[in-house]
């Protein structure tokens, strides 16, 4: 677990601006997760200014959830600029499947852009693999530790990025390898927004690591917070509160203790 | 008040996916509020999901809080699918009487739609009666139990639907009948959107009761768990924070112990 | 600091009406701010409602964090109906610097209104001077207490505002006379809107006193209260809750015993 924590130490000492575009729900709830941890949030989406906010930043984060017209055109222009620029991008398909509009700028992106990361629920993954002509039909399903499995080693293979499809165990795979994590409290899905702010820590953490690395070490990282927060507190409200100050607080001895997470054959 | 025990275990059994268009400021805490009782929410104001996401959802919030012009047309476009639908929907009118726009948003909403519920204060739905030729003048009253109380009959009977006046007690009307509930603490009034929460959660008890029976066990829920928040802390940043743990801790035990509602006269 | 007591008492007994056009990351939290220390907030920018909330409040805060076309034509019209009729302004020129976007921004809203404070970051503050012409450069520079004085001072003069600069030590200028102001903990940086949420509370105290005076008193109570949390909690997530419990509770003993602010000379 050593490459863990010293992904996080770097994360610290690098405080990499991190670029979001993101939902209204989520956009106070992932800066201050981006803060805690140790990054710089910044939150922009006028078009006027994606080029050089872009530029500016080291990661870009897209999240697709409250999508309108002049979001999707910016979201569009953000993913192209940061393909030049060579910025590592994680795009979160927030409720792809739930709606065509939300599956099919998802793909839009995943086209224009050259995602390192994709990291959404396994409905989520699903449907973009749906849409994409293969796997048609698992979108429906009732989530399956073997199906969660192979559909993040297939949507990565497909979309040639790191998929995470993250769930009560999270699979992540670089289309080669899968891991699994087995982190996290399923409180977690009764606070609206940790699956973003999870996304957006990945984002830090691409800023000083390969994607696969990035992926595993961000995802543990905060689902070991959650876990700390947790054990302060197993409601809601005081668990969220405590969720930043456990992003703060996470330090190496933690990980070393607590995290979970080994290849997994398919 | 067993009815109110068994709405509040329908809702948690049937985690009712409740829709939201709602104001920015509120829609991080609105959601956590569905959540922490038991709903699921999601947000959503794209024209082109809208349809989509009217049918998946079992009830339909409209909060016109922060409007602008592609927000209203999403509104008018939501509440005209619910309609045909079938799906019931509740309207927050956030500051109807402060300036036209949000008056006369709110009442095309009224026509457009088939509304089943309207929750405001005092003062927005006295514009909504003054601007529709009726009581005109009671906008500018001061708040007043006997006026508020028949402000809620007359709303009822006005625009067909069941209609709650909150405040220092909150007066529920299905034009009939009207109800007196006398939980909450003031505090409410010292966190922002704490309306908007009651209303959303008025609306999660749509999906398994009447207008009538949903908005009272609604605002029992809420301001049981508001009282208990109180309880733990009388300052509002941590009262804030409790306030998502009591939503999910609230039972039968704290409304059989806690509910004040009785019906009065006019 | 009798006065700093007499001008916190007066926002609770006036509880202004502050109209915020404000970024989409921080509405809730500055709602919150503000319902905290006493005054009472609305969001709104939509267009067609603008001049009659600008009527109704007793003052306007502009932030220009997540900027897009349409609220920039809002909040052109906002300052400009504000000053027609005489309400006071604060400015927070969020990211200036960052993008020419912001910048630009910033300058065109200073020049159509009538602006009563800026209150920004050294690199902000910095940048507005830069691009009107003057101390060029600086915005690069690292953050200095001698450049920092100077530059509230500059830019009080040139804009002809009441500048604060907030960092490690806040400088206050009228243009004539500095301020340094020495409350606070850098725990604030980890927890975001803390900037936004002290441009706000200016905006409360803008409806009391005169705009030197109103800012001082603003950050000092501002700053006090988040001293009070950090003693409560040293963690971001708790500490951020405690931030409003501090707003509610400040008073004039703690003003008494804590306000560090000093003339000082350039």
């Amino acid at each position: 677990m050593r490459w863990i924590i010293e992904a996080l130490e770097k994360v610290r000492e690098k405080r990499p601006l991190v670029h979001n575009i993101t939902n209204y729900v989520v956009m106070n709830t992932t800066a201050n997760a981006l803060l805690a941890i140790g990054a710089s949030p910044v939150m922009a989406h006028a078009i006027e200014e994606l080029e050089e906010m872009v530029a500016l930043a080291n990661t870009l984060v897209i999240n697709i959830g409250t999508l309108d017209e002049h979001k999707i055109y910016s979201m569009m222009k953000a993913v192209k600029t940061a393909k030049d620029l060579k910025k590592p991008v994680i795009l979160d398909p927030v409720g792809a499947g739930a709606t065509k509009l939300r599956t099919k700028t998802s793909l839009r992106i995943l086209e224009a852009g050259e995602i390192s990361v994709i990291r959404g629920n396994f409905g989520e993954i699903a449907a973009l693999l749906g849409e994409h002509g293969k796997t048609r039909g698992v979108d429906s399903a009732v989530y399956d530790e073997q199906v969660a499995k192979k559909l993040a080693r297939d949507a990565s293979k497909e979309f040639n990025t790191v998929v995470a499809v993250t769930g009560p165990v999270d699979y992540v795979s670089d289309g080669e390898k899968v891991y699994a994590i087995e982190n996290g409290t399923p409180l977690l899905g009764r606070v609206t927004g940790t699956g973003c702010m999870a996304t957006a820590i990945i984002g830090a953490f691409l800023a000083v690591e390969d994607p696969l690395k990035a992926t595993i070490a961000g995802l543990i990282s905060f689902e070991i917070a959650a876990e700390k927060a947790f054990e302060d507190s197993p409601y809601p409200g005081t668990f969220h509160t405590k969720l930043y100050d456990w992003l703060y607080r996470i330090d190496g001895d933690l990980i070393m203790k607590r995290a979970k997470v080994k290849e997994v054959e398919l």
